[in-house]
């Protein structure tokens, strides 16, 4: 198997004033991040605003994605659902769209446990020939997937990788050590602010959602640290974190997942990468005062002349 | 618009060994809930398991539910899903299928927002021509309606009813009192060990989960508390908080979801209203020796010899 | 041991602009609620704001307390502090006050255990011959005592009652129900919004907050109550719900705690019982707007013509 | 105002049988502390159980403290407690004991605001005229310190630095980069397994409560920061990485807090820096087979032959 590694990016979905994907838009999206030097794609996750689409979207969004990729770097599809079946049902669709590596959360609505969420993962396995990763992402679950889990599953061969959005990296940093002899498990980060501390631990992959805006940095913070310059790494990740501020500019005014996704789309749209900023509903989209706040962070952190 | 009212219980789903739907078990559940005089049921909710169900299961168990019904009393249909739009399709297919009502929750999986909230059931209300109820569920959306959400959307005719599983009587009083002078407006409890509380305050109906093993016990203890007998409300209550233990036989073992509603069905099991105690992938069901506990459990509420 | 029971309201300290307590407001405080007939007091509680003062003044609050109070009704005690040691210290010395029985949270700011809450009740009770009362605040200690702690602490005598303000009346009820054989064992109320519900399922005492403005209406819900008209102890409840918005009047602009107990003294001092609605630092009192908004609500429920 | 930096351990405070302080162990834990070449010493914290210990006991340690270090570090010291004026009062007997700075948390047991917790700084600061350390520790408090609290009393000159204990590495990145300019300001971290990437951020110190065992090991790795040699940094934290497993070897018997300091305890024993691993009430110490798991723990990572 492939190890998948380096910068993969969430990737934004785009759309149209009626809701609907704006295609030749994500193609931009997709192409810029391959073009950046992006190591691979993640679709159909929480920034790509997967729960927001029916089945046909995502089915359709996913054979957009390997479409355009063709090939040049991995997809990896999120394989987003509430239960077991749900999930094993994306995951066949995932597979035969062609996606390279599908990514699992722990059970969500339900009430669940670490002893479900092993069982979980173990059915999928059974039950589709794809490689699975795990997502620890409790604030949309609700559940942290712990230590134990991860390792049980990495080590047993139930899972290929984990993307930690968990926000605990003392924790991140146990299962890199837990599992340093597995060197086919690889391990991402969705930490987008400490990226540089992540790969200074040894995490194989990155997965921020700020690459959408501006995948040259981190390109240029992965570089850095893979020829162990951390002091370049740093200065990158620091220009990086005053960009992520984009993601807050909102927040008095909507709800979290608005501000932060609306913040990325607006500055997209700046750039001239995608054509709109609208949010699918309930979500409301930044409004003209927030594009001016986003444009100034654009200008100071280098993006915009 | 008939106001709802009464006893509503959230009918149990149970299941073949192939976790395919049981359906004569299922028609005998619905027959044991009307046969016993409830007033309305809840299908496809929390208790009815409705997130491990595919879209396709979910149309099927509502049809049948329609079907085995026949008017004699109102089906109120979960349109349980993450999102505005999945919420508005799933409410069509409800009124398609002949549901008198739909219970909304708040979005989850995104992070939200009580004035998202808001527009989420505006729009539903918009997209589709059937009565909506909000369904208070914080410990699987992890967000509760906030008392000003739920008086804005009935005021303006949003919503003609809450299901409040929240546990937080003091707000449902609140609720209750905001509302009293509209009459058209519906507020459940899903508080099923404090259901004479409730009715006392003044509630106009109850969804408990545990009526699926003992309909009976909460049709008198609503009739108790209809004719001011609230000496009898509560000595049936007590013995159905006794009851309700059931959903802890399990609790050291299993998830907290897994022993509830695997309590009830083990119980139902015993009582010979379905055929077994199969739970939905990843939950797991209740071994015999918890079963042994369920039957102590049923003989000591009268419900066995 | 004579059971106590009753409305046992949670007594304000009225405090100087100096921050010292006021003594005159304060006696006026007590013999207001003595003569509308409260049946307890619950002094150097959180309404008391017990953790804002020092030890020595502690002291004289609860010696003070005494002399006024002169064997009336019950003096029940906090004696909060976040270990066991400190909790004996101010256990010896309210004995050494002549308070009745002493109020004993689960420790505090630490990371503690159900196990370890037992052992800390036991440590207690062996070093300090006074009765305990255990006081579930979660919202404060951020640890809920479990219904196995309480009710193991009941039966083996370490507790001789429990001060439920943890708002969840279900649990309540249990407690109720596994000690209904304990006759010596009293569980009162903290849930000031459903009080008569409390009552209906069998709870031996109330604790409201509210009852330092209105102790006439607690008293006449719990009389109303005892003759078994649930009806007229409804009405009542109802109309203290009207009065406890008081606590929400300030909440847009300080923290719970401030908008709470501020809105009980800037009552107090419009009723007369208190000279100032000083509050401790850093807590701000709240201003003249929100005055004229408590006035307001004082005259709706007809405590202000 | 010298900048305080460097590895600044949170001293843990040994206890003989009888739960007194064993002083000669402390002097002990101290003098390893220094020798080891630690740049500072932290008493009076949560890993040194302050809150278990009364006001006079407190004064004790911490003036043992002082002539102990005897200038040959700073000794910075807690004045942990639940309201302002407590804090104020300890903070005054700090300053004439001779501390050289104090840390500060947010409110506790109180429900407090982000505006209080200003307040409540800037009346500490105005009352006692001793340098203020702010101690965003969470888990205690169950609040945490805004990015805007940290940032809004670092500027103004109310506090001179943060002790940083709520886990949220990314916030604390932004506290870095916010303050950048304002170089009186420290910035110190109590993430004890990530304290290479705390220090590649830019921290000035570390507060690691492992370093009661190990000081040689985190001055070691600040060593190895200071030249820039992230690498060896990065070895030496994951030896340290292993070593704090002793924090869990008794995390399915007692609580975490019990758990933690008592691995500390035991290991400190074992390598005969002091003579008990006594835990303060209700706390239950480790036991031996435990103590057995410890002793394989630190044969392991080099602390034992």
């Amino acid at each position: 198997m492939t190890k998948f590694h380096g910068v993969v990016p969430p990737v934004v979905t785009p759309l149209n004033p009626d809701f609907t994907v704006d295609y030749p838009s994500y193609t931009r999206v997709l192409e810029h991040l391959i073009e950046a030097g992006c190591h691979g794609v993640f679709v159909l996750g929480s920034t790509s605003e997967v729960v927001f689409h029916d089945w046909k979207t995502r089915q359709a969004i996913l054979e957009h994605s390997v479409t355009v990729v063709n090939g040049r770097v991995p997809v990896i599809a999120g394989v987003i659902d509430a239960t077991t079946d749900a999930v094993i049902a994306h995951s066949q669709a995932a597979k035969a769209a062609g996606a390279n590596a599908v990514v699992v959360t722990a059970p969500y609505y339900t009430i669940t446990s670490q002893s479900e969420i092993i069982d979980h993962f173990r059915y999928i396995k059974d039950a589709v020939d794809i490689p699975l990763v795990a997502y620890d992402i409790p604030v949309c679950v609700h559940t942290k997937l712990a230590r134990s889990t991860v390792t049980t599953l990495a080590k047993e061969g139930t899972i290929i990788g984990l993307k930690d959005s968990s926000g605990d990296d003392g924790n991140f940093r146990y299962a890199l050590l837990d599992l340093v002899e597995h060197e086919d498990v690889f391990l991402m980060t969705g930490s987008e602010t400490v990226v540089d501390n992540a790969l200074q631990m040894g995490a194989h992959g990155v997965v921020p959602g700020l690459a959408n805006v501006d995948p040259h940095g981190y390109v240029r913070l992965w570089n850095a640290a893979q020829r162990g310059d951390w002091a370049a790494a740093r200065r990158e990740q620091e220009r990086l974190c005053e960009l992520f501020e984009i993601v807050w500019v909102a927040q008095n005014r909507v709800s979290g997942g608005a501000s932060g996704i609306g913040g990325f789309k607006t500055a997209m749209r700046r750039l001239g990468i995608i054509d709109t900023n609208v949010m699918p509903r309930p979500r409301q989209p930044l409004n003209e005062a927030e594009a001016v706040r986003i444009d100034m962070i654009l200008r100071s952190t280098g993006l915009l002349d």
